[in-house]
């Protein structure tokens, strides 16, 4: 049985778990490989710092219209928080990004065109709901029918879905009630809003897998945002779009993994892209830009920073972001995340008319989701363990975790899951280059305060990246985006 | 008439203005000039990473137990968030921090060691406050007597203290009710303990001043916290002692200005400061640590940083910081704020009876301070303009920004304030080395998730900073108890 605290994979080890390598329609070359070494242009017209999904679809934009452009990624590897990961028997799961549904429909368009097709996350059966004393109870939907819970739970819902309708997506700050909401953390909110602390455990589910922290972390307009951007032009965001599966955000998953999005794009930009290429400076003059990466410094028109928010504060910029962005930056911490999966021989739970899906009240496992690949060759099941719960294991000794993670699984579909075939995880908050996951939260006042800058061009330099999207931020759609809004941005002024 | 936006000092015109650089007993040694460029040594038995106070006692007390020292400071300046700037006239004030006051022993001792005296900071007269209408009211002592305000300010203040003697200086996360406490915000306690808007208006003008941020953005537990470490340890902290002025945190100031300190302390480390020499990279080994900056490569069997917590995250650690560390850095963001000070032929204001110091409840200016050198041979008035009065004026131009602050303080002292003949602002949001001022405040569910991380050693590398401290953290004081507490650390082990 093979046991590993941290998977770490290649680009091409992905790429080949997940199938071929495409030249993209319209590109009109043959696609060379991403570099991982050797000299770089001295000159392009974008620089797109940063190889995840949003930067790859950046610079995929910015080459479709004919401009010059070279990605510096600093891992050796493209996708950032999206990672295909391929087990033991060769299929592929993820230990990031995963799950895609309707209104998410950029990168739906996108999988399209790059020929990644979908399929539905397995919600056929019971769901399980284990109480903080460990009773259990099945019920299908979102919310555990509780009776210590559903009437507030059902309440607290409805008045989120009121108050998120009332932000616009793009300019949260401009809220009539931004100012209150931004004062408060969600904790807060919760606690005037009930009085029942099962509630309370119920919802610090939702935001451990969320956010990566408990609710005491998060402005209560930033919740409301996030929200609000659970959906697209035509469809407003809510709660259940938000949080739920069938028709929701968890509705489907890619076949193959989601990394063979960025594979796949990144493939097609071929040599466009430059791996272990930090970028440590950018330095701006009346007439272009300086990009100074450990792989050589590269001037262009315009760079597109496509990077988590507390790694802009690792460049050093000259000149210095504003002060107002400088200050957003460090108020946009990313989440306390890893994730686990257990594999098994079967989806056992399947043929028990369970779903797999199920939420603990206790323990450090508090959401599972059934996360076979599409062929259900395999049975996985997966945890999000974030926050106060992964506080309570993440320094463990890793056959300790896998213990407790292993009996939250069991108590939910079954002491067979005692035993899995394979067991993987994947800790985010070691990754250098993304610094926590799953998302980056803005702290209580920021959004107010300095939020206004998150889309706010610094001189020749513009953003893209998941946390500056209008629908989905946070989600593989948001990244996407965002990366299309940066380069029309761009793509004007080159 | 002198007027600039933003003044920067070097490290010799600083010393010049404050006065003779001295041998400090105990070295044995004539001081060198800090070096600004040319190569640095290949091995010392320490490094310090930043030459602010901090760093620069922790170097000195590292030296005078006979080891091998080197302090790379990124700027071309020693201080970090001391600085002494020089009026036209030859009189120094300060742009950074500058008060000091009883229980704060380890900066006094300091102070005394380097010849570095202080006096009283002006209170004699009456203080004024002025209501949101323009209406004001003269007063003596800290709280402004407005019946409106003064029951429930008192009892706040009541309450505060006697909730801060219940958090451990040097654990607050140990505090019984530390979960209840980080997980809301400052203005939401306050909402809940007073209905006067006008007493949050005060309470305003404290939190600008003292953490660049609006009550919004800090967590109950750590403002509690906070007020806990002002004191000794035979002296608990208060609120009274961490904001008010004779007898507490703003009882006196140093004759030639703060900046002295570090200048002196630099001046004896001598060739050992190592300015323009920004720390890239600390990478650890079984058998040492190799400090990467740009002025050269450094190895060290152990390495002090002393930096504010933002500036952590743009080192490339190898190995990465432990990851409850890395989120810690990445929930301490650092407060908004600019010092303004404006210079009169005379402190016309004390021939009026009045001390200088006020309480606005509107406007950019919030809180006004005296701050005549020791000899008053010009009159100045000091404002910190912090948080959202920060953002209602920072990004204007200087004229229409220099307006709003004289009129605030004409409305303390008189007209006469609207015609300064020096007018000197220095905002700390443009400082890429500090990233903000005056602290770093911990965001709210950090204290408890990560906050135990905070001097934990990282392998090699031990921790310095006022932020640090466990008694007058934030101020002077914490920062040399911070050195000097890191340095014992480390003394022991090189």
């Amino acid at each position: 049985m093979a046991e590993h605290g941290l998977s770490r994979r290649g680009l091409l080890s992905g790429a080949a778990a997940g199938g071929a390598i495409l030249a993209i329609g319209g590109l009109g070359e043959a696609a060379e490989a991403a570099t991982t070494s050797g000299s770089l242009p001295t000159s392009v017209d974008v620089v797109v710092v940063g190889g995840g999904l949003s930067g790859l679809v950046a610079a995929r934009k910015l080459v479709a219209s004919g401009k010059k452009v070279l990605v510096l990624e600093a891992r050796n590897r493209v996708g950032g928080r999206l990672l295909n990961h391929t087990l033991r028997n060769g299929s592929v799961i993820e230990s990031g990004g995963a799950f895609v549904g309707p209104t998410q429909d950029h990168v739906l368009a996108l999988a399209k065109e790059l020929k990644v097709e979908t399929f539905k996350e397995y919600v056929t059966g019971k769901n399980v709901y284990v109480s903080a004393d460990g009773s259990t109870m099945k019920y299908t939907g979102t919310v555990p029918p509780d009776p210590l819970i559903l009437a507030d739970a059902l309440l607290l819902q409805l008045r989120i879905d009121e108050m998120s309708k009332q932000v616009p997506v793009d300019a949260p700050w401009t809220a009539k009630r931004a100012a209150e909401w931004d004062t408060m953390t969600v904790d807060t909110w919760i606690r005037q809003n009930t009085l029942i602390p099962t509630v309370r455990e119920v919802i610090k589910a939702y935001f451990q897998s969320a956010f990566g922290v408990d609710a005491e972390g998060i402005s209560l307009l930033f919740l409301l945002w996030y929200i609000a951007t659970a959906g697209n032009e035509t469809n407003a965001g809510t709660f259940e779009r938000s949080s739920g599966t069938p028709d929701a955000a968890q509705d489907s998953r890619f076949v193959g993994g989601s990394g063979l999005l960025p594979l796949r794009v990144a493939s097609a930009l071929g040599s466009r892209v430059a791996l272990n290429a930090p970028v440590r400076k950018i330095k701006q003059t009346s007439t272009g830009v300086t990009v100074v990466s450990d792989r050589g410094t590269v001037t262009a028109k315009r760079v597109i920073v496509a990077i988590p928010p507390p790694l802009v504060l690792g460049i050093d910029w000259s000149p210095l972001l504003p002060p107002r962005r400088l200050q957003l930056m460090q108020r946009m911490p990313m989440g306390t995340l890893m994730k686990v999966d257990a594999v098994y021989a079967t989806p056992f739970w399947r043929a028990k008319g369970l779903s797999g899906s199920g939420v603990l009240n206790s323990g450090v496992v508090r959401t599972v989701f059934d996360n076979c690949p599409a062929d259900a060759k395999v049975g996985v099941l997966l945890a999000f363990v974030g926050g106060s719960s992964w506080q309570q294991c993440a320094m463990l000794p890793l056959a300790e975790r896998r213990q407790l993670v292993l009996e939250g699984f069991a108590k939910v579909v079954g002491a067979e899951a005692l035993n899995p075939v394979e067991y993987v995880e994947h800790d985010w908050t070691h990754e250098r280059w993304t610094m926590g996951s799953p998302i980056a939260t803005v702290q209580p006042g920021a959004t107010v305060a300095y939020g206004s800058t998150i889309r706010e061009p610094h001189g020749r330099v513009h953003w893209a990246g998941t946390e500056t999207a209008t629908y989905w931020s946070g989600y593989m759609d948001g990244a996407v985006r965002a990366g299309e809004r940066a380069a029309a941005e761009v793509a004007k002024l080159v």
